[in-house]
């Protein structure tokens, strides 16, 4: 549940002083692994391994950026869409990263449909996280999940499907489908209504004292892997 | 050399906005990575997959740090001697990780070389970077560096072999003889005269344009791996 989520992330930062950027440093690397898993680059169906990453203005849209910056290092050709920025340093300095790193920002979403069907293999639905507050969601982004609504290239999620009118624990039937959710830390309460193909659990990192006391029941991660399918 | 490491470090700090913190977790993990494909947990002599990461006091320790806690999410059995431990509030934050995570952390270092042999697979030497002053090892690292000179067991230097009167640039050859360097960014000038088994580089997330700058001629990282074999 949302307020679970919430409890994990602060015995996290404060008792055992994780760091937020380097939380959304860990989840954006694992959250990238994962697309590479499902869409590895050979089996992109455009000539170019363009991917598009809608960010939203809170951490949901710093694990977005990371995720393209990872992206591009493992030789997709991410374009990020990033309407309302954050003040906040901590987001800035991720933006930094990836302009420096010559990823193109948008500075609008094409409402024709066809046109971003036509320019990407994928779209990355970085836009709202578990952290979202019930029903909140204001424009820009009702136009822009709108939109997203109508396309038919996947939709990766970042953690929770965003949706307007979204609900952590109840979920949205009105919102974007994804083809594929990249949950962080555990699975949100949204998640068992998730229709798509691909679940991922990120990340590996969570200390065993912390899924015990949560009851997480976490799978096992193969290997080294920082990621899992469930 | 030391001042195009310090000038790389630089430019990914102040131009690309990258964070300490998120450099030494990059750094952390990929050495942590590297240390899985040499020394995989099935090829471990010891019936405990323990491992023994010394510390120093500076950056080069904090990255053992998060060496150490990845390795132990990778169910690793790591112990930590960490003599000297920093005041500043970052490298504070990744010794509560591991404390908290239950890895535990030693009082002080066996003189007794044998005991280590017997008690560890791998020590991994995470006392000096490249940042170290020339000629500046002072107590305890003199005696901890005596130490680990004369055990059997195979060690992994981090970014560069630590040694007293240790120079980036012109190594030295009365300092310990690792079997395994993970050089982080690019290799320093001494790891030419490197003599171990296994040379790693890493971290992949180096910008192109930095790589281009400093003309580090890096190699191709293989699919997704953060760490390429040299």
């Amino acid at each position: 549940s949302r307020e679970e989520a919430e409890a994990i992330e602060k015995e996290l930062l404060e008792d055992y002083r994780f760091g937020r950027q380097q939380l959304i440093e860990i989840w954006g690397h694992a959250c990238a692994m994962a697309v590479t898993k499902v869409f590895p680059l050979p089996s992109l169906p455009r000539k170019q391994p363009t991917v598009l990453v809608v960010c939203g203005p809170d951490q949901n849209g710093a694990i977005g950026l990371v995720c393209a910056r990872h992206l591009r290092v493992f030789e997709y050709e991410p374009t990020i869409f990033y309407p309302k920025r954050s003040l906040n340093s901590l987001y800035r300095d991720f933006t930094t990263q990836c302009e420096k790193m010559d990823i193109p920002f948008l500075s609008y979403l094409p409402t024709e449909v066809q046109l971003i069907n036509d320019a990407y293999n994928l779209v990355i639905d970085a836009i709202l996280g578990a952290d979202a507050e019930p029903g909140e969601v204001q424009e820009p982004y009702t136009s822009i999940l709108a939109t997203l609504k109508q396309i038919r290239i996947p939709i990766i999620s970042l953690d929770v499907p965003s949706a307007t009118g979204w609900d952590v624990e109840a979920g949205n039937s009105e919102g974007i489908s994804p083809d594929m959710l990249v949950s962080l830390a555990a699975p949100k309460q949204c998640a068992t209504r998730f229709l798509g193909r691909h679940h991922f659990l990120a990340a590996r990192f969570l200390p065993y004292d912390v899924q015990k006391k949560f009851e997480l029941n976490l799978p096992e991660y193969p290997g080294t892997e920082c990621v899992v399918s469930l």
